[in-house]
């Protein structure tokens, strides 16, 4: 048992993803030690402070671990083992200018945390923040390995490798599960074969949120046929019934996925509400009832508020006893990576970090997404090979447009991220005085947000 | 004095190149020898034979040269020093498919022989083609400087050391001198400096009809802020009045290219309307009337085979003494760079070869457009850095074309070519059933030239 | 279980390695099927079948495989799911050549396999004979995977890939193992931990027999301090005591490991016998007097034909019943990673491929030896970073050879293996008549096996 | 003719490339303005200036210069249009331990500014001045261009990059011209063809000092095969009969070309005395006997003070009306190259800057010697392709040390130059304990200019 982990958690008041590590902390009897919050929303990391420590006291919790809240982040961050940045650049109220007002020039964006419009104002508003993080990391913490869960996925654990370019840091999503288990339940469907997430394997490649898998077995059995027919079987309907509606407003039916699989002859790994948004409005975006009939939803960002605000309550309740405080196992993998680089078990997983060649076809140095080794200490990318053609030519498009983010970081000058805004893929049909006037509709709903950049 | 050069002239019946080539040599006092004509039109390069014999014996002709015609691929090539490439790949009546089809889609494409739908199928039945011609010359004339004057340029270039890695071959188009007389012009309109093509110093960097210059100077004066106030001198009204119209249908008032450089601030090389033809429909080509208001035109095949049957007549008139035979310098660097490759004298010209780094932001290997240094028996690429970011984004699109097209050869597997044509980012917007319906309508009207593909 | 695999074992008249595989299925329970033993010497090939087959008859063995013997490669290559090749490029009279020649120039090659004058010889021998290997897979196999045995391995792979790019075939070498058997050591030295070799996890990475790790952990434990004090203990010693002698002639005492380890810090994977021979001649090999201090074997080849005759003398015994025919585990991992590339487990071992990226200051497509995750059907290299600096300076002039190697098999032209020769670091000391000397003696006696070369 | 250009001499005081520059300006009518001496040895900067200023007002002077001296690097920087960078790093009294100390282990150097001990200790001298130089050049002069004349050139150059990636750096040395000299008169003597020296063109490519040219031709004639001839000629004596001996003791007879020729078939571009020292000790430097049989002097550093001592008295004789102060032209480019960035003409010429591909076979980034292009503002590398296999092999472990000895900067720990120096060919061959006793003796003497390094 390895005992004194430090681990602080920047975004540290969020109710998402801090909760969902201290349950599977509590859960957890290989590891102990103390877990910083650290939130520039100061009470909302107190309440999560407390709340940890609730946790701890249960009779079903292994783990002993201590929950603290510091507002100083120099503090926060000495003498970290593991650093978690899960952070909302900016507000809701700018997520709603990002994501929504490209709806009145027909553009629509199911997530709108990653690229397109969106993605681009998010990560825009985000660079000036994590540079502000990677300095305090590399002055602090420079040792500690750093697990990032906030998105633009790929734009943040870039800035942090921009910055700091000794950073030890990686990217965790646990999107690509999800093909997993699509994967299990196809095998079950053709073979009658039981089978865990864990079991099928899988290469996944490309860009977060964008990834694409182009080997799946399991055990000795080739997955790509099986995959074949269970797209052919569920092209018109998608797989999930009506059950997806029940994940209103977050559901779908994979309907794109296999779409994309029988048009281009490649899985998609990420969810289709993912997808959609890094590729040209008219494949499934053109107009509500387009999206409609290929059974995804757009969340709005009023419904992230509610839960949000639902989620405050909550914390509340529970820290007046009025609410039970129960530990359950989030189905991340994030203590398990942990552990992996304490030394205590090897794993392959998938994640987010600088291109060394895992990738053949896409640029040395870009973050993409693939399988890594964890171990003590250290991360390897294996080797994925190259991205299938359809994506590959997507891909692309999306790196260059992320290069053009970083340089209008580096310079200072937003026309470089009006270039990206131009040339994204989601946009580009637009005659460029109407991508212009979006622009600049969006950029003034952000602006104090945006005081870095000088011209 | 070089005596004794053997070109072997492949396409030797064309009546434009052909001519141009004959009239350039008979100027030509440095060098003599013989000229092979090769044709599967025998009797076109026959009577190319004969008009080239009637220029030698002119009195203002300074060159001893001496045409024959080879209908023997492998007798005509044995000995070369230089091959030279010019031909239409199958004939008007397919190119009149590849080009006018498209119109019922809603795509429009000014020349056809390069990108696009047109392109795309242009290169398919080309490839079979160059495997031969590379293989004939790998086995005939391995020694030999091999000088491409056909369309696709790229494509061409790229099977040539496909095929047959060694081959000294490369790439001619004078497509790239435009933008030097314009520069020279708008040097004129601002400063009153009379300048030939020749002074004015740019840095070309592309691909052959989408290449770019982000350099230019005459002299001591940088000549990019020039081009900045000309462009916008000219940006409503395009820079030719109404005398583009004169060339019909060929002709092009640079509106495209100004625009493209207030945008996004590079300023275009190629010709407008073979500008056109690499970007999305919207932008310039979405219907007659916007590309009336642009300014150039489209070319109809029927025209060009008018053109053809013209020069026919004419070559025949020649031959029977009803039309004078005359000699007047191409302007072309055809004999130029040959000379050049002979040690004569240097030369730094644009040329189409393999990327060796010279464009540091596009894939290793690629035929890629910049100045390269031509000294005796070797051509040496001039370093040019990296594209501007608008037009890198769209170059790489069409790159990622390229090697699927390759592909389909390689495998002589069609389905790679539907891909291709799926990502084309001129025809991208339509629906993946109406890309599909297209690629059918041209391939049966070209079938029986595309018979090497199996599936 | 996985029935019906069939594996052709090119060299399948070898006493060694044959033999031990087919231990190694003998006691295999998970796949079963039929081996195909190929040799020049059909005899000992044979004789290996019967007593393959005898093995099988044994009560112990869990295995169900059949041997048999195919003097017609086509038709032993038919059908593979595996290929293995283990043979000796010529025979040991040429080994007595190229290994023992060199002495009379005071230059000492402990193994004589791999590099030196030994190595380069025994390359330009056995490139043409894999040519031949590589173009049957490729027609008859192509989809087998291929296990390499033979040294020198770096240039066996190396020329399976460049003969046919498409091959499945790695380089299996089990040399890395013994650093972890002596981490294994020293951690238990240092800290009474009892740990097994496959619980050390380690980063091997280099070339073949030159192979260096840069991380090694047990559990949450750092094995790079443990390793130095346990160097520096036995630096002057070695960490054999006498017990290396027991090995004649093939021992080794570690004394050459602990004094790279603590000149130069990084810690040599291979064994010192091996290392010796990639490094210039003053380090360790400068004469007999010197060698013995350093504790390691000259191995003579006189040595090797006595073991030759007496395994076969001992595989008549047994096939005369007069030796008893036994099983037992060889600690080989061929069997394990076959049953990987059949999906029945996962696998992270050291292997022999190209590089893709996975050595990042080595040239793309050499090969290379690192990590490698092993599943169904494939192998992905893990990412292992840069060589240390000492071992990498010398690695760069060994690939360099390599290179001209593979130039005078492309040329057939042996000026390209004398420069190589010349540039070798052990002779490298050598005024360049004495190399060229050593090379023509060396070439006389092996000539007959060089006649591919045709200057 | 463009007046007011402001020209900065780093080393300003300097004797000899100082007043070759002052020559060829005063013999120049295009250019005009302003030329700042700055130097640490203000003194002698002003002897310069008061000099400089005299050249002008002669008869024969064509050029309007005018001379200062600013002895604050800030001052002297500001507003430049070029900087010179021409220094001696520490004193002759350290050249003197870095030249000589080395002799009594065997090891010679004829030069002793460019590699082997002497070069490693004048780079780890020179790193840190030329950071102040790169930083203040940065902060006053970003936009001017910097020609370095500095020792070790390589080095120098990749500092000044280092520091300053955006810097508008390039090496400039004279030493390709004699190649090009000695292949005329190859020509001469085989053809009876008078040609100059820029009428030979090459290729030269390598890292500076050891650069080497695999191609020469004259018009339409290949040189390769007339050199063939003239080593093999003068390969016993060398070209220079008796005549080398004049220059004591800088001379050389280029035998030691011929014979890297005869033996490598690739033609070294460089002098004897810098060649020799790129190579293993026992080539041709392995005692005073066989240095003069290879005839080549070695320079004393005692014959550099007197050199210098010789020059100041000179410089007071000319500024007190005792000597003459005259002009002649220096066969340097240095004026032309300015000429050429300033726009005035175009010009092809040998250059060292980072490797951008210019050379395909050496790493990205590092710097490398190859003909570029000038023009207004930019210098443009012309591809030069592949280095020869020998000298290829020598120069990547050259390279190697290079980038150990700026990782000895960055991480001002000189253990990576200990480990630069132990693989050092010319010194390679002697023991580890041997080659730091060296390091160390050498260490004591310049210590006071390495205090820089803190371990």
């Amino acid at each position: 048992m390895i005992k004194k982990v430090k681990i602080t958690y920047i975004g540290g008041g969020s109710r998402l993803w801090a909760r969902s590590l201290m349950s599977d902390l509590a859960l957890e009897s290989e590891i102990s030690g103390e877990v910083v919050l650290y939130d520039i929303d100061v009470e909302a990391a107190k309440n999560n402070a407390i709340i940890g420590n609730m946790m701890m006291a249960l009779k079903d919790a292994k783990g002993k671990w201590h929950f603290t809240v510091e507002s100083n982040l120099e503090f926060a961050l000495k003498g970290a083992d593991f650093v978690f940045l899960s952070i909302l650049p900016a507000t809701f109220e700018e997520m709603d200018a990002y994501v929504h007002l490209s709806e009145s020039y027909g553009i629509y964006q199911p997530v709108g945390d990653t690229t397109g419009p969106a993605g681009i104002f998010r990560s825009l508003i985000m660079m000036p923040i994590y540079e502000k993080f990677a300095l305090a990391i590399k002055a602090h913490a420079k040792d500690a390995w750093v697990i990032n869960f906030t998105n633009p996925m790929t734009m943040c654990v870039q800035m942090l490798y921009h910055v700091f370019p000794q950073i030890k840091a990686f990217g965790n999503c646990h999107e690509v599960f999800h093909v997993q288990d699509l994967l299990a339940r196809a095998l079950f469907e053709e073979k009658k074969i039981q089978a865990s997430r864990k079991e099928i394997s899988i290469n996944p490649l490309g860009i977060n949120h964008f990834t694409w898998i182009n080997y799946a077995s399991y055990q000795d059995l080739d997955l790509m046929p099986i995959y074949q027919k269970f797209a052919e079987k569920y092209h018109k309907t998608g797989s999930e019934g009506d059950a997806w509606v029940d994940y209103y407003p977050f559901g779908s039916a994979n309907r794109v996925k296999f779409d994309l699989y029988l048009k281009y002859g490649c899985i998609a790994a990420a969810g289709d509400r993912h997808l959609v948004e890094f590729l040209p409005q008219h494949f499934y975006t053109k107009n509500p009832d387009i999206i409609k009939s290929w059974r995804y939803f757009l969340t709005p960002v009023a419904h992230r508020k509610n839960i949000k605000a639902e989620g405050n309550r909550l914390a509340l309740q529970m820290i007046h006893h009025e609410a039970d405080v129960t530990i359950k196992p989030s189905g991340e993998e994030g203590v398990l990576q942990l552990k992996a680089l304490l030394g205590l078990h090897d794993l392959v997983t998938n994640v987010n970090v600088p291109n060394q060649g895992q990738i053949a076809n896409l640029p040395i140095g870009h973050v993409v997404e693939t399988n890594a080794m964890f171990r003590r200490d250290e991360i390897r990318p294996v080797f994925a090979g190259s991205m299938p053609d359809f994506a590959h030519q997507i891909t692309l498009r999306h790196i260059k447009n992320h290069q053009l983010l970083l340089k209008a970081f580096d310079e200072k000058d937003l026309s470089y991220a009006r270039l990206a805004f131009s040339l994204d893929p989601s946009i580009e049909h637009l005659e460029e005085s109407q991508k212009m006037a979006l622009f600049d509709e969006i950029y003034t709903k952000v602006k104090p947000y945006l005081e870095y950049y000088t011209t």
